[in-house]
């Protein structure tokens, strides 16, 4: 793995270890603001209250009893994701410098949020489901157990799981046990780990980690921003990583095979992905994978033959509109450094 | 209206006449492969057939008495809206110039397609909804009537509607009298205008315009691709444009007033919109109005200082998840000229 830093755990598997359609537990990326909490899953209870009208206490063993499992494989993907690409337009003090690896996908199993919002008795005037954690983030202003909200549309869509299952084996407490919400096409902040409350309420969840990821506009100062300021993130946009051959790899020239993925989230799809070695002149149309759900990444592959001689690999993504990923960092640079879905590339050196 | 041909007629409005959220009859724009149908609504007919339990055959009045009466604002959006700018790049030969205007907004009412499908019995194979129009194309090969399908599940999402009534008038015939169909989000050619028939089927449905509007690689040749090749198209991609001031427009130096719209398709909605006066050097923040409804566009307006000069203003719009638009007509260039959503870019002269 590639330890951005080591308390709070923040770390990325190499892109090249992402190159199967399921990634194993061990390689799947780890993204924390506070020190990972060791609960007790015997005593542990998860809350539901707020907009309901029957409020619940659930231990692990109820939660199983009386509530189907479901299973939903699905790609989470952090904001921050190829913030890496942004620092070399403008740097982000502060901000882990995450390369394409800060995604990954698992098959997750538990039980579905509509579910339990169903038996709670979801109200009308509900419109936002906020989730707690359990860590306690010294990054929050004030401290504060990590938190954030989705819309009660998509907490009641389906294919939201609170999930005590990874790949068929216990959730790993470094990824939220004993039970972590998945949500699924959004950005990983909203699938909140060691969860120990659901809430139906009218606004968006009030907690730090809910209004911080947004992005701003690039005169802005974080710390000043009006909160009103910004589009805060939910589905995640269309983006693409490069994950073989590794930058600044040493290649023979010749035929390469370039590989990597591309993810558009929420309802649409991967329809297309472009690679070119000539810095966009020409483009060659990858065979793109089928998603394994409607809620995966999508793995894309090509052979470029490349001459001797430095080299940018480019890759870019269309989804199931025709829209395709902005060219460059500088457009879409913002102050905390998220949401960077310019065209992936990479440097590479072949020689004779 | 800026006529781009008589027969069949295809005109949009001048941008200017589009700075309302809901466009005048009048002004609303017209798209049509083949001339326009005369019904006699008394002796029409709607056909709902394939995979239901009960196939329906329903007129005016029957449809009026026995669905709930709907109504909806929604955004119409050509695909080849804005094809223009593309034609800067590379001539599209016998594709319509559209410019910004082939879009428009109406308040549509009639009945809801899925309470008219829920009446059919949609079995549970159906995965698409065809429409049939009853406009004969000769653009079309072989030459037919018009038509489309949508997916069944936004076909029974509730906000696609049977519409007899536009901004509370009865339909005019140029827009689909009796009975058309819209599909909010979605790309016009999906709104069927002139409908006879509405079939629930496993497939898409293989009408000539189902088909021929997608986005195809550069390199593709329309006329020789294979039928699996290329985006078809169904949700719009996030685009913009500017109304005011005109292209070309000479102007004092000083402050000028900007105005555009944005619009996102399906389940988006725009969140910023930047204009600049520079080249992109730097970007002012519009003002951008909340949507009518989830279905439309929303405008926006600021006013920039222009010196005496030539000038391009730019905009830009960036959505909910905040993707943003792709900045050059080169990048979407497509053999169809379809969905065209590169940064909007106009000149003006300033004279001192």
């Amino acid at each position: 793995m590639i330890v951005h830093r080591t308390d709070p755990y923040n770390a990325e598997p190499p892109p090249g270890a992402l190159v199967g359609q399921v990634t194993p537990l061990d390689t799947f990326y780890g993204r924390n603001h506070g020190p990972i909490p060791r609960m007790d899953a015997a005593s542990w209870r998860l809350r539901v209250d707020g907009l309901v009208d029957r409020a619940l206490q659930l231990s692990m063993g109820e939660l199983e009893r009386r509530f189907p499992e479901r299973e939903v494989v699905a790609t989470l993907q952090c904001a921050g994701n190829r913030r890496a690409d942004l620092l070399e337009f403008r740097d982000i003090p502060g901000q882990e410098p995450w390369g394409p690896g800060a995604t990954s996908t698992a098959s997750w199993s538990g039980v579905g949020l509509a579910d339990v919002l169903a038996e709670a008795g979801l109200q009308a005037e509900a419109a936002h489901i906020a989730f707690t954690g359990t860590d306690v983030s010294q990054e929050a202003d004030p401290p504060q157990a990590f938190g954030a909200s989705i819309s009660a549309a998509k907490a009641t869509s389906g294919e939201v799981i609170l999930a005590w299952a990874m790949n068929g084996q216990a959730l790993p407490v470094a990824h939220g046990a004993p039970l972590r919400v998945v949500v699924p096409g959004w950005i990983g902040a909203r699938s909140v780990k060691w969860i120990q409350r659901v809430t139906a309420q009218v606004e968006p969840s009030d907690n730090y980690f809910q209004t911080v990821y947004k992005v701003l506009p690039p005169e802005a100062d974080p710390a000043k921003a009006d909160p009103g300021e910004g589009i805060i993130l939910g589905p995640v946009a269309l983006n693409c990583g490069i994950l073989r051959p590794d930058r600044g790899a040493q290649l023979p020239s010749g035929p390469t095979e370039v590989i990597g993925y591309a993810f558009a989230g929420e309802d649409r799809t991967v329809a297309r992905v472009d690679v070119s070695s000539n810095g966009g002149s020409t483009w060659v149309q990858a065979d793109l994978d089928a998603p394994e759900s409607a809620w995966t990444w999508q793995h894309w592959r090509t052979i470029l033959t490349l001459p001797a001689g430095e080299r940018e690999l480019i890759a870019r993504a269309w989804d199931s509109t025709a829209a395709v990923q902005p060219e460059s960092p500088a457009t879409v640079w913002n102050p905390k450094g998220y949401a960077n879905n310019s065209w992936a590339r990479l440097h590479v050196t072949c020689h004779p």
